[in-house]
């Protein structure tokens, strides 16, 4: 792709695939806000005060059909947006070409190299000389660890010259990172501190984003408030669950088609996402393995009837694996090697390093067949048997079909509304310090209420006597922070 | 599309949507031979002594990669084969093409008109002077159809002279067939004769096809021999059932990218196909609803924990209607317009006639908005909501996504072959008359056995004892006929 | 036990275990008349013109609650009832003394001996010097089988003097009803004649009882004419599957109280009960391992997503075995051995055979430890550890819990009263000969409709057109008689 | 039952119900250790050094099987105990024989009324002139809330001679507390003083007296400490959840024999405890119907395609109604005098306010027939129709059948085991004040570790660089405090 920026009609800067699939974008653009309850009703509700005047909000997130909605929201709201995908693959182009003609700047298509996708992360934080962004909504981090590396440099150079070293590294995306911010360096040495003067803060989506925050919050680097979105109950309870135990078969299915019942699936980890994976396949009538560290996960997995093995244990008679672990190095190339013919290797949790493609990549003599983009089948040569990689390891819901559908993301996303409405409302009262929040009980409760007229659901009410006697107020929040779900 | 017949390098003539596609066809059909182990046994065990040598095969089955393993079954047994889909929009143009190039002759791209439909009927039945095909695989009967209608026109021109008269059918797609016929008795009145009188016999595949031929055996007009596949337990029990709980929700998903989570969704029919179909929606976290007729299917439901009502108590409520019945007019327009704002009304049953289409496109303002190719929103003057239909009220599962998988069409499509070996071998024995025969109840149990291995099943074996004691030879037949599974 | 016939206040005999539990059954027996609609419609339908007037009703058959609501219909439509249980354990205390105070003569408590049993199933069938029933309501078919033992033993006795001969058979069973016939013979050498010549017919309520008369049929042996309502869609497809589906976990419950999830359970069999039992520990969080002997029914396990295995493959690793073959020498005693401390044995199949509860007893050194009736510890001497067998081998659902419930109990009695009626009124028309018979299918939608109400089901009702079009009576039946449901 | 404390053979005082059921007790004692292997486990461990020897435990406790191992590896650590029910209904006699002739002290029985109940709890802290217990195994809080009580009459008693006034609540259980307080107060009116002065702390097991907890805490009432073992993970997502899951099927069997399949089965609450309840008659067949305040966790339902409504919408339409709210007044007369005939109500929370029985009792013309122990039948004057209520609106998993299962009791009573070695080993170092803790969560991973092998379950191990990546301990803890697992 040509990295240069355009301009659309409307003025918004973008780099998208094909413009001419902005009117498909809109048609389903339309389609997703019937099913996006919580996010309409923000615009109902704070659209006439226009709250998020005056802010610029720069988001690296999935740039899918869901996200639009999100997106025309902030902007309905009032802000200013810039745009681009935290994965390569996730963009949907129809999606992308709506909102860059319509509603904000995007720069984002599926099928991005690495060099391409930081780019367009440099590119969305890139709000011209008065700085960069208010706020940031980030999925895995991608926004904040640049901003973070940048400030780390600069201070390096201004001590004493050093320059990013892109050798330094042996991840071959670190490098790619060090590059773009030596490069940046040599226009203006001080861009990411005034980004970070700037920024009043981010709210993050993942499970593997919110870990990297409280990393940094606990080493004391961590440079401006965050909310944690991801542990909204509402979130991680929903798009986690419900949204992966709807996009792993969709994505199984228009990857490979292959017929899921009677299967032995491999579910590398039992947490919110591997607890959806593992019940959408068993829903399939497959036969369900879990892996797993975590005594407690696992004793969950068993009450639910699923074995609790190895990798080793079942490496050579399942059929396909899933990893959810969002921890690294889980399926090996010694793994992949012993697989059965046509095994299907997938990842669903944020990053790609769970799988160990470079070690496929770089094995000798492994042959790469790609039959449709994201799926490829690699045969080694003492077998010629082969194994189907999804995604190219990459997260396999948003590589192989659209990710998830609109209704869990309508609660994740409105969760990431009232983030950003809070982080900009108290961006002078210094209620936010540098450290990670999670919302209140009360505004994850009413992220649920939202959704729930769309189902038919309806609530009882407590009588004044009953919540005196549970002693909870009348309107909630109803259970105490340690509680569960 | 230009309705012309090409010829392929190896001299197979065809009409497909694009022959460029055939590599990656021919990828997908490498990875569906691994998952079709009863075909491939098939090749293994009959392969070798050729017993469909000179057999001329015509097939009208949607010409999907599935099928691709079928026909190459076929020709790998000895056949000539000839092809066409049996439904306007479930033909997979790679498969089609991959085939075109390698194997067969084939009529089929996805996305035909009904006048182009026909046209590759007519095709597929078209062997040239010497008559027709020896044997018949149909699937809904459209092939077998056309035979006894074009026979009967004969007779009746042979009688008095009389010409297929289109305007005698309110019909559109019955006036087109008797266009057809019209036209093909200017150029040879004893056409479907000749083809008749070659005619070994036909198998069929599906409750539709076969309702029509125990419907002409009944009536005495049945003209060739015919076994019904349809009813041995190792298809309506395996593919009506597992195979639409995998591929109604694969369509949905699709075609809609909805949440099924949380929905309301009103199964129409619960025979094998509508089980499958509500056993799905149930597993994705639907709340499903049942229409039916038959109490005894109704009280299943029931047992099932899903309430039987009718389509008017939940028309104005439901998220999702698919129809599974196999009879008419089970959705109208008047059900239509009092939906909610986009819901889906989607057809699993064979024909398209479940739902109202005709009601629909002739309501008077009602707008159709394509959002995708089988993907359409009618919005309704006096509302301004609208419905989204999928696939146009036809086979929703094939027009949306990609039908049936691989591993539970081996299974039907091993009964077709054998069903077709015992046809072309009895042709002179005089074994079947004009009437409809499923196949001893020995053939399915090897079908079961061929596909038990490749998902790690052993199964235990009957002492001697054991077996005398409940009277069963050791390697069965193990039930009796009317036996349920 | 004393066994001497008593007689009740009102006249009818029988051997009860305290009729002081009359009210309780009483109260249990009104309960049970809600949840059986089927019967009650019955009462309704039938009771005001006693058809069944003059008829003399020999039942052997779990002499439970919802048997004393089939029996109390019986003789509501006019016929005297004289009643046995079909299982030593099976009998209903307080059900036994209801229907023995207020309806029938009744032989029958929980816990008799085999003697006992015999003895019981004499008393049933003896109505006194003017012959036998006129009628058989028969499980298992022990009446049948005595009745068809005694003519054997009364011809040979005929043709030679020849009696019975108890040390002829090893079984220890057979033995008592050789006895039993030796001894009657010497009072009544025509008494089986008498019975067979005034016998109208049977109707047979089990797999295992229905096999033996088809068996009899083919040998040409059957003496009278027989009805088998196990076939009947509403009682295999409900009581066998259904029926199981809940009655199974109660006994285990009840038995032991051992947790089910996490627990592997070994279902020997996948016929319509193994398919209720496999269902109900799946359900329950157990994971679950299938034996079979039949490739179709292997492969539906496996589509649900249950491995199918041997026997041996699981025997040392499995937590809890369940029979439901209607095959003998399932579980032998060098499996038995081979368990994990504290396995659980049992079998809900008709007969005892499934487990070798022979080879468990005369095992050297074995030691039985009865943790309560019903369930015993048997540890081997050279472990020291035990396995947990249920009921002594019998069916555990109805030696440990109380069998099936109410509702689905209806469906299946409904079919025996309509049998009865059938049977009753046809019995000089020469309708049905010395064969086995099932119900017309249109008997079979009857008794489906008499339980949708209870369910709130609402079915929908064909228009002309489409029963035209489907080629079907507008009420029914809807489907031809090889449907599989 | 007359009140007397008795004297077992080996010196331990007691009051049960039938000493002779001793050995039966123990037989199902040793089966049950079998499947709790965390608390034998505990006794490994922990046996031979003697942690607890010199403490005394009062144990507030369903006295059932499963507690019976508790007490026992209780008193294998070294610990002298005295034990009573926490409920009128939950003891097993058998149990309870067991364990005053072997263990401990023990004052409880099946059936107690309310003026015996709290004579037991009385029993259980008196342990003779020199104070009460050390520590308190609690469950629903009755022991702690005694010694509140008592507390504070002695406070006002000591400040002016004011005695508790029975009459001056219209609570007839609190009514009798006071009695007993009023009483005791003459015998030695600083009774509780001595005990609260000696009591190291109580280690709490349900949600209802966690709850009670933390109002005592947050009020600054709470005068010892106390250990929440009901938030420990391994607690209330396994009893709570997979507790229920078991035991509200077995309930409702025991007592009834309903058929669930069919049935519409209202949950009020969507808890873990109304999660377990919801998934076990979802799973059995019935047509589940949720209840809810909180709109997370109606949310949650909605998901598992579980309608939420209130109970006015279904009241007359439902056959089974379960409450699990924790709160009071849910089911009311006037919603019972409207139901269905024989629709049957239960509580399967700590308290029995969930449903008005006084209302119910007190109903004018109302007519209780009870079937069963435990299952009455209640008439209602206007319409003849009756409802079923269990367990007189108790617990109805443990009035009604025996509880949870071992298995997941072990999960619970090991924390139990684990909180009471802390609460002692840490009695004097001040780590612990007067406040409510929950355990450590590498104690409750522990809990889970000892439950795997059982299961046959094995866990993954974290590399060094993993462990390293994902920032945690490589053998634990794996997950921060705020995790919802």
């Amino acid at each position: 792709m040509d990295l240069s920026v355009e301009k659309g009609a409307k003025g918004f800067e973008f780099k998208v695939k094909d413009m001419s699939q902005a009117d498909f974008g809109r048609l389903e653009i339309d389609l997703a806000e019937v099913e996006m309850p919580g996010l309409m009703s923000c615009r109902t509700e704070f659209g006439p005060s226009q709250p998020l005047k005056g802010a610029r909000v720069t988001g690296s997130l999935h740039m899918t059909i869901q996200t639009a909605v999100l997106i025309e929201t902030l902007t309905a709201l009032g802000a200013e947006v810039r745009w681009c995908s935290c994965n390569i693959f996730s963009t949907q182009d129809h999606a992308a070409a709506a909102i860059a003609r319509d509603s904000a700047a995007v720069f984002a298509w599926k099928g991005e190299n690495l060099q391409e996708y930081w780019w367009c992360t440099e590119r969305a934080l890139d709000w011209g000389p008065g700085g960069g962004p208010d706020l940031i909504v980030d999925d895995g981090g991608d926004a904040t660890l640049l901003i973070h590396e940048g400030v780390k440099a600069e201070e390096a150079y201004a001590k004493d010259g050093t320059l990013p070293d892109p050798t330094s590294s042996d991840n071959p995306e670190f490098q790619i990172v060090l590059s773009i911010l030596r490069d940046g360096m040599k226009v203006d040495p001080k861009k990411y501190h005034k980004m970070k003067d700037r920024l009043v803060g981010v709210s993050e989506e993942t499970t593997t984003g919110v870990h990297r925050l409280y990393q940094m919050q606990a080493n004391g680097t961590l440079l401006f408030p965050a909310i944690n979105v991801n542990d909204s109950v509402t979130k991680s309870k929903f798009d986690n669950l419900y949204g992966c135990r709807h996009s792993l078969p969709d994505g199984l299915m228009r990857a490979t088609d292959v017929m899921l019942a009677g299967k032995v699936v491999v579910v590398c980890g039992y947490g919110d996402v591997g607890k959806g994976c593992a019940a959408a396949m068993k829903a399939a009538g497959s036969r369900v393995v879990v892996t797993e560290i975590d005594p407690i996960c696992a004793l969950q997995a068993t009450m639910e009837g699923l074995p609790v093995l190895t990798l080793a244990d079942v490496v050579e008679t399942a059929d396909i694996f899933v990893t959810t672990t969002g921890n690294k190095d889980i399926i090996m190339v010694n793994h992949m090697r012993r697989m059965k013919n046509n095994a299907i290797v997938c990842n669903i949790g944020h990053f790609d390093n769970e799988i160990d493609m470079l070690g496929l990549e770089t094995y000798p003599g492994v042959k790469k067949i790609t039959i449709k983009p994201q799926t490829d089948r690699w045969v080694f040569p003492e077998t010629k048997t082969g194994i189907i990689v999804l995604a190219e390891g990459r997260l396999m819901n948003l590589g192989c079909a659209t990710g998830h559908p609109s209704f869990v993301m309508s609660c994740s996303f409105t969760n990431q509304v009232i983030a950003q409405l809070e982080l900009w409302k108290e961006r002078k009262s210094g209620k936010y310090g540098k450290e990670v929040y999670v919302l209140p009980k009360h505004l994850d409760e009413k992220v649920a209420s939202l959704h729930l007229e769309k189902l038919g659901a309806k609530l009882t009410k407590l009588t004044d006597d009953q919540a005196k006697y549970i002693n909870v107020p009348k309107d909630g929040p109803y259970k105490p922070s340690h509680y569960r779900y």
